[in-house]
């Protein structure tokens, strides 16, 4: 079905692996707001492992439904840039979603309605990018444009039937490790029956409510901020205690009690 | 005393523990603009060391006076989050701050002027919040709506009379040590008569008033940017030629010249 | 030639060597925002390193062109803050430049046309600056009361006709090594003809288009993002595989084929 194109938020925000020493990120907000210069630009994380399209694609899960209708979300994560894989904007949940057409974006042809387009630098009378960096010559403006509702949605270019990324592999591990060194998992909170019991190496864990239901220090498993199955330590860090690194396999059992 | 309650200015902050890898401060935003997606959003840090509320409670009183009237600063230093920790809004010098009731708040309780009140949730509509993330589901939407004036201070929720953190410690002691490896110090400038001399482990240094004032590589005391006592290297690093650690007592001594 | 002067477009972006751990560039934020609270901040870059002139100068010119005219960007990394280094303002290239005239603006006087002014805060009744943070006493609230063109840049103080800074080393070396570990040279992409090579240790690289042009891990030279010669290594980092650091010479040689 057709995905509802709700008129812009005026907000504009970025996902990418860039870092924040270097100027990139502060040029490419240039570019935004050389094309609308009342955009309020948000930070998600520039601290996306380089080239790890896998990863940027749970951040861009994330922020499904967390911001105002019109949002428009930027993910760079982009190591084909320069080669043919195709600039794209989709819409979905409400928002609409800039960036390589890599497989940053497989979250979105999860929901029931969305749109993509590939977007048409030759129509929309933007110069030829540079090979290195499209985050500021393509996907910037186009978001600024969006943002200022100077351009509609279906104006952007052709539609992309197929987009990279529809299939997901199934859950049970470790998605990734937040700052606390929580262990996030890619386990939805609807698969966890009540009684379910959480296996992590030679761990088992019931399913808590909340940090302060364990002591300092004990490890507890319990539904994270996200919605999924989270493997965390009370004012500790789990991948410490644990000695776990992303990509580990998680286990649900029958509670033994 | 009843504090000024100031009309909004639109501006909305944030201290927190969680770091710039993973989208929990991307989402937390994202819920304040849900509340008004006009408001005006400043980082002060993320990197609290986690769940350091202590630490947190110095990067609030750096705060104090030095943003419109009318900010809403949220501190989501939380490690009590879903146990039975007060949700708070405290208006003090000017300002509304938001966030648990755990001391992070201590040095508005040395104002001469401030109020408390407990955000009363179900007076205010909102949904239960997830267990793990009140930054998201509870402050930021609070702070958005106060940066919107759709709410005032007073409809938030009943007054809390003895909120944590009025004992302060007694100065004499690096507070922190800055990027620069500066070490900040409580003590204030106002205890520092001309003359007077500094003792940190075997040193003793006189007090100066700018970095350039001693060669590079020399170390000095100084009145540093937040008015307190600090202790620094020219062009260096004083932790690291000193070896000193938050914590270290520092000592005033009568200048011997 | 008299720069042109247009009118402030509200942004006002900061490069500093801060840092973001302590609340620094927050109160600095809130400096700006005192000044005028509708002011949209930017952040370049926190992560110069700490001292590092030569270093911003360089964030300071890969800025140039990248913002909407009148955009107010502020520079802040000031070794000799509160000794006699004059606190400047720089019109250049359609934008308005903050800082210490400590060379962090030579990029500018490399334009056609510039035009510098001493802040005089006496004749805008600012009051005295602390000893050690500029940034926050007296560049943020000048930003800020240009962003809300309050104040005309020519009455922000007395001519500087000698800003420190003209001179420029000649071309030749690795200028910065970015997030991804690639090899930003100080070689302007116009002095690169066709069939130009580039030798850097023991290797010689040809002059490739994109990335995408080599295998996975192989080096290779190419036009980087702010126009001037880059080594890289295909979603891998030139640093660690070359064993290059900032400053190593590159030479350009004939292509042999």
């Amino acid at each position: 079905m057709a995905p509802q194109l709700p008129p812009p938020s005026g907000v504009v925000t970025f996902v990418t692996d860039f870092g924040t020493k270097d100027p990139y990120v502060g040029v490419m907000k240039g570019a935004v707001l050389q094309s609308f210069r009342e955009t309020r630009i948000i930070d998600i994380t520039h601290e996306v492992p380089a080239h790890d399209v896998e990863y940027a694609s749970l951040m861009v899960r994330a922020l499904l439904g967390r911001f105002p209708s019109g949002t428009v979300h930027v993910c760079v994560v982009d190591p084909g840039v320069g080669t043919d894989r195709l600039p794209v904007c989709v819409a979905a949940r409400g928002c609409y979603w800039i960036g390589p057409d890599n497989g940053v974006f497989r979250a979105l042809f999860d929901e029931p309605d969305w749109e993509a387009r590939q977007i048409d630098r030759v129509a929309l009378r933007m110069p030829e990018p540079s090979a290195t960096f499209h985050g500021r010559d393509l996907f910037a403006p186009v978001a600024g444009r969006l943002a200022r509702a100077q351009l509609g949605f279906r104006a952007i270019g052709p539609r992309v039937e197929e987009p990279i990324g529809i299939a997901v592999s199934s859950p049970g591990r470790v998605a990734w490790i937040d700052h606390f060194g929580n262990l996030v998992t890619d386990i939805p909170s609807d698969s966890l029956a009540a009684g379910t019991a959480v296996r992590i190496g030679d761990l088992e864990l019931e399913l808590r409510r909340t940090y302060g239901d364990v002591a300092v220090g004990e490890p507890l498993a319990l539904i994270g901020s996200f919605d999924t199955l989270e493997i965390a330590v009370r004012e500790g860090r789990a991948d410490a205690l644990l000695g776990v690194e992303r990509g580990a396999p998680i286990e649900l059992v029958e509670n033994h009690q």
